[in-house]
């Protein structure tokens, strides 16, 4: 099952989990997969920055990619290849597709300064890897102090057939998936945006022609419920799932903390074995705790009376 | 009126309203200025990056504050004072002093490197303004890119008397409240803390024992209600309030293009003139605007079934 | 005397003078402006970032723009302009123009993200300035973080014809200079380019087509030395004068403790009447001191070496 | 051979060869390593980033640590092991040491915002690695855009007893040396101070207490000369040696470019096959090469002359 440009849906960012003592835990990298799927997942990005994939060794990377992807069963499996040299990411991306994986993403290190510096590495990192292999581009200013104007992601689809997706995080951005889609309007070749920043602008993306989520949240169904009726046109009762999750995915967006909210919540609905994050990421204080307890009776609340 | 580390309730950063064609609309700065005061604003903070301070002249600057303060009537006006160079800090911040401010807001320039010289800056900055000005410390790392520890917070409470009050603004910074109250309840000299992004954590940030908000919004009257409340200890009717607003909240924090849409919704209120804002500011465009009146309805609609 | 892209020689950065006790020294910057031009300037360039103009108040800006155009005495001087907002900078370059400056040097705000949003900010800031000035434009990316990549610069040459000079401070810039010149060779408006980074490359940058030196140094006699007999195609006699130097340029190129090195030698050849800089400035450690006063003797004797 | 604090001398930074193809030359990389000690080298360091380490893969990188210590016959080598991750550092740190490295080298993440963090980082780092590994802590703010307080190192020299050596490469960093051997002077644990920057102000740091260096250059004779030479207490001529070959120094401080350079006059001295960096690095242009051929001409008949 390889990644092309017609994709759409619900990617889900994996978390990756670990044992309190902070070995991958392997049943519960099973468990979640499951979940994500049973929550109405289309596919998985794994050893993402949300997937801790710096923390772990180029062998636990390896064992990670392979245990998901014959879980997945023939799901698409997205896996994270970014790396501060090129030989790195040839060396990860080339084994992760021999194992089965769709595609790899492919974000712009710091050291990119020009914009024919960020189109010309996109043009590198597709040699590197091989003609066959589907790259999504990860666009995260905010993450990689990058900055990808329209006409450098023009000039980049232009000329590298292999990004077949936007993993759109560019904030703000809903003018640029506008501008984006515009451009195909006017005979570009059309690319799937799905889209991150933990889905805090969903319906609006959706609505600006995103093809749908590519981040994480405790919740997988909401991303799953809120792109199918806002591409089904029902944007009321999108914006009314969506509103209802609001309060947690905001307190889910905060750098690093979110990432302990987020595990805390998989594991509570039984999803993972255990919230611990790999040091040196740290779980959740008491008062953390507290105020995600208190989201998440509200949140259950609210979802009721919208039924 | 001068501040104290007493300081509590909600202080507007208040927009500048211009003209269509660009010029400072001194009219409509009235209007704000009540407008924020009758939605139920304790204070108002004025010169800060959401008041498109480094658009104006010095002499615009001068005139806005001058204006502000006078028909503020004696009720408290912060001065964002930031400037490259200390000379510019110390002769703005003791113009506007002279003029009736409650005191000066000085954030990090990004030349900051270490906490000796963060810590530093701010004995400097005192020093700059006198014995007699009141600082607010402004702590907004994601714009400035300075990170202030608990550490160099501490030292400068304990070292700069005139340090009243800090506009919490990190993020993700709720531990930061809580470490910081545990620190004064521990012997350290208490000081004001109003919160900012755009409000986007309220409602935990007064339970974690923040004194209010000093950030913007379209309806100000959401920010005094949520301190309010949850001052008062009613967290769930706080919260009720705060969720209802939240999708706007959210749309309002996209960077540049917030601002835009506060001034669309004053403009629409009546507040001020014109939504314009001064170039290279943009206006909402067309899809933009789309979104925010369906993010007004529903609000609308909410509110009254709170109600 | 109007800045044109014909300019050529020597424009050096001038300190601004303080008293001990931090006061603007007005009879010493008379004095400096006298000594750049007998030692060979062709004209200065004031309140750059060595000039410490971030330390001035906007008053004390216009009072030495003032003082030191009407001491040039008809002589070419360029004024720093840059600042946060384009209001400010239409206002200092306006005031400066009309004194008599010959042009208005900026360069590029830290906020510029993509190639777009530069090559649009010095479009703004030409219309901002006014058809009749003209415009140096400062290339500084260690110092700014903006990196402006061959088409940028070429795009600013085709579309705003204010801009007549290039401070060419880009690291490693060697190659830009040789393919600015040669697309100039090719057809496109050619403009003066000056170097910076305190001379440390200026040899070769002449040799590639550099029309002189935009920077400062305790021996400005070197610059123009230098600059001449390259020009002349003296490319041994002007290497055997800057290496003589070397030791010393290398020296004051240490970022902050470079000016205190700049200011001392200055004060010690009589040029100032003080070598303080203003706070938070510090002038030369006692071993620093040590180290200058080797180095200048080892100079002093090496260039009699050469005659 | 472990390193301890009471290293000195010269640790050259060695280049990693490639084949004009790309490939690693393992000949070369025995040739080079014979040809750093022939010049004086007392140790080497592999595995930074003027060694290519980031474009190797992860085998790559251990090849080239075996083959290296394998050759250097029991002199010191430490190898540079920086990663996003503490897993990874973990992981090539161990194998290196297996190998018979002398010490680990480790930066700081540009990640690290505040004193406390970097303090824990280094703190993790000793933890990951072990008890019984040297560390080399370098400190790169100019690459890293991490800076290092006095008070920060010396928390982490009192904190973490297998930090032995601190790669200075802070700029301007003279007062720190200058003020670390003056905390040592008054009880603090000593540790060794090689410094880098391409050996810019070698001659300065000796004499400010600094044990050597750790840094490349295509002569490596000179650093060799000038750390004996000014540890010996003979200032003049060593910084006659150090000034004859500034000119070259300077030329290849220019950051990418600089490699280039550096491989060209290896290879020109027979020391490598190739001057070719791996892609995405490229080679001399003719007009460098002419540049670099004037200087080394020059520099021969310097060196005569002062013999």
């Amino acid at each position: 099952m390889t990644l092309t440009a017609d994709a759409k849906g619900v990617y889900v960012i994996s978390v990756t989990p670990f044992t309190d003592s902070g070995e991958i835990d392997f049943d519960s990298l099973d468990r979640v997969v499951d979940f994500y799927f049973d929550k109405g997942a289309d596919g998985l990005t794994i050893l993402g920055m949300m997937g801790e994939a710096p923390k772990l060794t180029q062998a636990e990377s390896r064992a990670v990619a392979d245990r998901v992807i014959r879980r997945a069963g023939g799901k698409p499996v997205v896996v994270g290849v970014s790396a501060p040299g090129l030989a790195a990411i040839g060396e990860l991306g080339r084994a992760v597709m021999d194992m089965g994986a769709a595609g790899c993403m492919v974000t712009t290190p710091g050291s990119l300064k020009t914009d024919p510096q960020i189109h010309g590495y996109f043009a590198q990192v597709a040699r590197t890897l091989g003609d066959d292999v589907p790259i999504v581009l990860q666009d995260f200013p905010l993450s990689t102090g990058v900055h990808i104007s329209d006409e450098v992601l023009g000039r980049i689809i232009d000329e590298v057939p292999q990004v077949v997706m936007l993993k759109h995080e560019d904030w703000p951005g809903l003018a640029k998936i506008t501008r984006l889609r515009a451009a195909e309007a006017e005979g570009r070749r059309r690319i799937s945006v799905l889209c991150g920043n933990g889905g805090v602008f969903l319906p609006e993306e959706i609505a600006r022609g995103a093809d749908g989520a590519m981040t994480g949240f405790g919740f997988p169904e909401m991303l799953a419920d809120v792109v199918r009726l806002a591409a089904a046109g029902d944007m009321d009762r999108a914006q009314d799932i969506f509103d209802a999750y609001l309060p947690l995915v905001r307190y889910e967006q905060q750098p690093g903390a979110g990432l302990a909210v987020r595990k805390y919540v998989l594991a509570k609905r039984g999803a993972i074995g255990s919230a611990a994050l790999r040091a040196p990421g740290a779980g959740l204080a008491r008062e953390a705790i507290a105020e995600v307890e208190r989201l998440l009776a509200r949140q259950e609340k609210r979802l009721k009376e919208l039924n």
